[in-house]
């Protein structure tokens, strides 16, 4: 591989941007030579660095695909030519390149541009990517229609080869091999998803890439093959030898022989930060009308030194976390400063406790282990942790082999990437009612937007037979969440907690030893109607509040009380199943009204369980009317991205909205 | 491959049993010698074909089963091994080998054996099989824990070319690659799935296949080497040759180089009807403790001559449907005949309609499309029908990029298996609001069981914003339904119908110029209060009836009318979005009930969404304290196997039931 021309940057360093000031649209790309393309890479990775220092942001994975992206929008007519991102968070090159330059310093930001590709931003942008392993699926798809439709123009899948290991992207590789549909894809291999690349098809590409820069077996055949003639052999001889050496040669110098098998023409590796290689690769290739990978190696965090030796660490990056050090980082508004460890931290915490006591719990993830925290785990128990890349089905259903077989597997997952694997939470956990262990990790609003929107969960889990949907309020709660769901727990249980501070865990005294049960099943009264409100022109109101917006609700009292608001505060543990005695308590007066609170969509959700256990109730007590009741959650639509807590103010889930709400609720006008 | 050395039967063929009698249990397997075994599987097929002719059930794949699982047995120690089953339709055989011969008579009939694997019935029986694609993953999981517990035994998956074409099913591969651990994969490969299997693999296994037995490149080799040792050559020259002779052989020979290179040992392929090979191949790799696939070559149907000759045809027979035809064929219990056609009968012929006046209209089924009824499609529109094999991930998302690009793809995928799809439906479908219309085949209640019932869709797809949610009263309904979506619907379009007939299917107007534009967001009144009972005793109640619960409802009013109900019955077309001015007429007057009846969960689902309605007017029309509503559905369990209209009789979703139902919410004494 060609050593990089430009010695990397160890801090930011400001510079003129003379190439990058000239490129409007990628039109202006096909101007450049190569050395001033190489030059322009240059200045695209020092304005990655210097604007994600403010916004924050995927750093290694941009700062790897600076040259690939050049080249693709040098080599191919873009928008018309279509590429398909996998991943799209890989893409803040190609929106400097399409015209979003100015907007560039709003990344990410609330109304901003997303960090995601969006077809709502740009026509360069042809479809959302924001989950994985969709690329190739989408490109399939186009290509059906583009050859439909009679139309001439090329369409690309870029995907890494994390990516690569997704289910999906193999359904579509295998279906692409027989309908032989004109694809380019090209795979950037930078040997890992965001932890470390696992799986067999990642090490045979190891492999191709170590046969391909230590071995040329080629020119060895070639070699025999002149000896060989110098020799008089029976003309018999020389054709075996000649077919033989053909098949060898075919097999042994293509690298892709696994893609080749199932019909998809490979070429590389080709190292791609040689800007002027990759076009060449391209260029050789772009005539094709049959499938084609084009196998690209490329080096997360490529140009910026400190994201080159730990591109882990730089996978995403804060706001004001890198080289130079501001004197003093910014506040971000409305956002307290907290002490607090995240949901996930107390999370992987408590796993490692509870490996102690605890020798059959396994802890696994598909891919996800840094940003759930779960890296700290495999850390203290390598051989109880089990990370199966990009692959939440494969997750979901070796966790229920293992549950068979009588491990205590705790499965940690995004509540958006969960959705991938609802069948096999269904047919491999549910019906044979295992007990398996969730843990949902950023259910609700995270800043990523649409594509990350951890919303659908509750609904659809707690339709699901033999489930238990639980949802901590604090960090205390959900440490002995687990303890308890692991201790006692028949069937399958899912824990869904935000991306957020866990509420007390600067306090949680933590430690093999220091669990308590509790009986998750219950809910709580966290707060019981003020006595001297008793008679007095206070309106009361009940409050249900599933797990994290338990904190909500407590942090909304005073602006009930200035409203005239007397609320009973019930933590509402479990959506599944209902606590029933509870409810009746709740519902036992008519004439308060019950207000439901949840992060999650109110399609379905926390809300919708009350109602219909509500409903119920009312049909089989003949006569009562029963109490009326308001839910707060989600409205019919996917949200934004944004920093949470202004997400979390847009949707009106924020103290002032849930005050607001209840205030409302209890039949009182909001101040 | 040898010939089967026993005719294949044309007919059945009653005979004497005397090695099945015999076997109680697998350990009586291993007493008998091949030809034995052979005579055995001989047995098997007889009792096979001639049970199924009279319970109905999957008979070309578990013909083609019979020597691997008489082999599997043979070799293994079951259940201590432990065997997983892919798709557990194929266990009959197993079934029979594992003490339950005496109920397989009982097959698939309500309260009997059922027709896939059930941990259930028997200890031999590891875990639930009734999606594809799963076995591996399983199998991982089972290996892990076994190694962590410091067990002894062996996992064999079991899987058909078909389940590994799923997505999951490559993940599980890629990882177990990368762990190494000891699992055998038993690939029964017959060239099919459900439909003809497709696929770049697929294709590449059929090549392995050609290899193997046309080629014999080894003893190419062996010779070169021979005739080279006889001349004089360079040492240097000598070991270059040995080194590519070797790499050549290996590559060469090799047939399953794409599972070596993912770090899975290959062997085969070995004729699966040849039970003393099967054998001796399971002997040969049983010590191994590091993965292995033993590829094994069966034919669906094998030994009976109409199921060979056609094995998509004889994938699931009906009761007595086989040779020798019987004279008068017994009414199934409470089951009335029915000139009308399925609903999926309907919904191809409608696809076939419309695409001749909509040229962009194009089909998708995931290696469904015999049970869909998709194949006639295929038959007349060949270039606008995909098939992509079992991988309901990749159609989806490939039915997105074709509607991005400005096809009218038409996804016709069962409800069970669009659970596997679901991310996709949100994140590549729903959220680029596509207009991806999918055709939800077998909503409701199927008699397969558990692993198939269609129940969860209506809470999941309602949950998704920018998605439209329907269900046809009838046949004439669905056809228009279709026409209206896939000329008007801006964005994603699910439309859900029962595995039935379809009501007036008999007398629908079929052709591309009858269809008729509908309102399928407007519900409506198919049935007003009897004037006459105006005043009278009667009591009123307003029937909220979802898609094909119209029909229940109507049936029902005999019975209503006898107990003195009168009833108002509204088609709700669409569950989303709600037709909230029916709604408001449906809940004007407070005092009469409301039922909501649906074929799905009642978590989440129709009802459900009428209660959301319901609260959201209640709270803005203070002191009303609106109708009470009482939701009939599918209570939270998994519903077992058996004739479908045994299971609506079971969950109360039959006629009688549903007037049982209404009676009681209207405030009478049911009789």
């Amino acid at each position: 591989m060609s050593q990089n021309r430009l010695a990397p940057m160890h801090t930011i360093v400001r510079q003129h941007q003379s190439f990058l000031d000239a490129i409007l649209s990628p039109e202006e790309l096909k101007r450049l030579s190569s050395k001033e393309l190489e030059a322009l890479a240059q200045e695209i990775r020092i304005q990655i660095v210097q604007d994600l220092n403010k916004t924050g942001g995927h750093l290694a994975s941009n700062l790897g695909v600076v040259e690939i992206t050049l080249a693709l929008h040098y080599v191919f007519n873009t928008p018309q030519d279509q590429i398909l991102w996998d991943v799209g968070h890989q893409a803040y090159v190609h929106k400097l390149l399409t015209g979003r330059r100015d907007q560039f310093g709003t990344l990410r930001q609330y109304k901003g541009l997303s960090g995601f590709i969006s077809p709502a931003e740009s026509e360069f942008d042809s479809f959302v990517a924001g989950h994985s392993s969709t690329s190739v699926s989408l490109a399939v798809g186009m290509a059906l229609a583009r050859d439909h439709l009679k139309q001439k123009h090329k369409v690309i899948a870029l995907i890494g080869d994390g990516g690569l290991t997704g289910g999906m992207a193999l359904e579509a590789l295998n279906h692409l091999g027989h309908i032989q549909k004109d694809v380019l894809i090209v795979l950037n291999d930078n040997d890992m998803s965001i932890s470390e690349n696992l799986g067999g098809f990642s090490q045979y590409m190891r492999r191709i890439k170590e046969t391909f820069f230590y071995k040329d077996i080629t020119s060895k055949i070639d070699q025999i093959e002149d000896k060989l003639d110098e020799l008089a052999l029976d003309p018999k001889l020389v054709d075996l030898i000649s077919s033989v050496k053909q098949e060898a040669k075919e097999r042994i110098v293509t690298p892709g022989i696994v893609f080749e098998k199932l019909g998809i023409n490979y070429s590389g590796p080709v190292d791609g930060h040689d800007v002027a290689a990759v076009i060449e690769a391209l260029e050789n290739v772009k005539g094709e009308n049959s499938p084609h990978l084009l196998h690209l190696i490329t080096r997360k965090g490529k140009g910026y030194k400190p994201a080159e030796e730990d591109s882990i660490k730089y996978h995403g990056v804060k706001a004001h976390s890198l080289e130079p050090a501001l004197k003093e980082k910014p506040k971000q508004a409305g956002k307290a400063e907290s002490k607090n460890l995240t949901y996930s931290h107390v999370f992987t915490d408590t796993l490692i406790d509870l490996a102690a006591v605890e020798p059959n719990l396994v802890a696994i993830t598909p891919a996800t282990a840094e940003g759930s925290g779960l890296v700290k785990f495999s850390k203290v128990y390598p051989d109880r942790f089990f990370d199966v890349a990009i692959c939440e089905q494969h997750a979901v259903t070796m966790a229920a082999g293992m549950a068979k077989k009588g491990l205590k597997p705790v499965v940690s997952i995004y509540s958006t990437f969960l959705q991938r694997a609802m069948d096999q939470v269904i047919h491999d956990v549910a019906i044979m009612n295992l007990p398996v262990v969730f843990g949902i990790d950023r259910g609700g609003l995270v800043e990523d937007g649409e594509t990350h929107q951890g919303v659908f969960d509750i609904t659809y889990l707690r339709s699901i037979p033999n489930f238990t949907v639980l949802a901590p309020a604090d960090a205390e709660e959900l440490r002995n969440m687990i303890f308890s769901v692991v201790k006692d727990a028949p069937g399958p249980v899912a824990i869904r907690f935000p991306r957020d501070a866990a509420i007390g865990s600067d306090a949680l005294v933590t430690g093999p030893q220091q669990f308590r049960f509790i009986n998750y099943r219950n809910w709580e009264v966290v707060r019981g109607y003020a006595e001297n409100h008793e008679g007095s022109a206070f309106k009361r109101v009940e409050v249900l509040a599933y797990g994290s917006m338990v904190d909500y609700a407590m942090q909304a009292l005073p602006a009930l009380n200035r409203a005239g608001v007397d609320a009973r505060v019930v933590y509402a543990r479990s959506v599944k199943p209902l606590d029933e005695k509870m409810l009746e308590t709740v519902f036992s007066s008519n004439d308060v009204p019950v207000v439901t609170l949840e992060e999650g969509c109110l399609s379905g959700g926390f809300g919708s369980a009350v109602l219909e256990w509500s409903a119920r109730r009312r049909s089989s007590v003949p006569g009562s009317a029963g109490a009326v009741v308001s839910c707060l959650g989600l409205e019919d639509k996917f949200i934004q991205h944004g920093a949470r807590n202004l997400l979390l103010e847009e949707t009106g889930l924020d103290v002032a909205g849930v005050a607001d709400f209840i205030i409302k609720a209890a039949g009182v006008e909001s101040k």
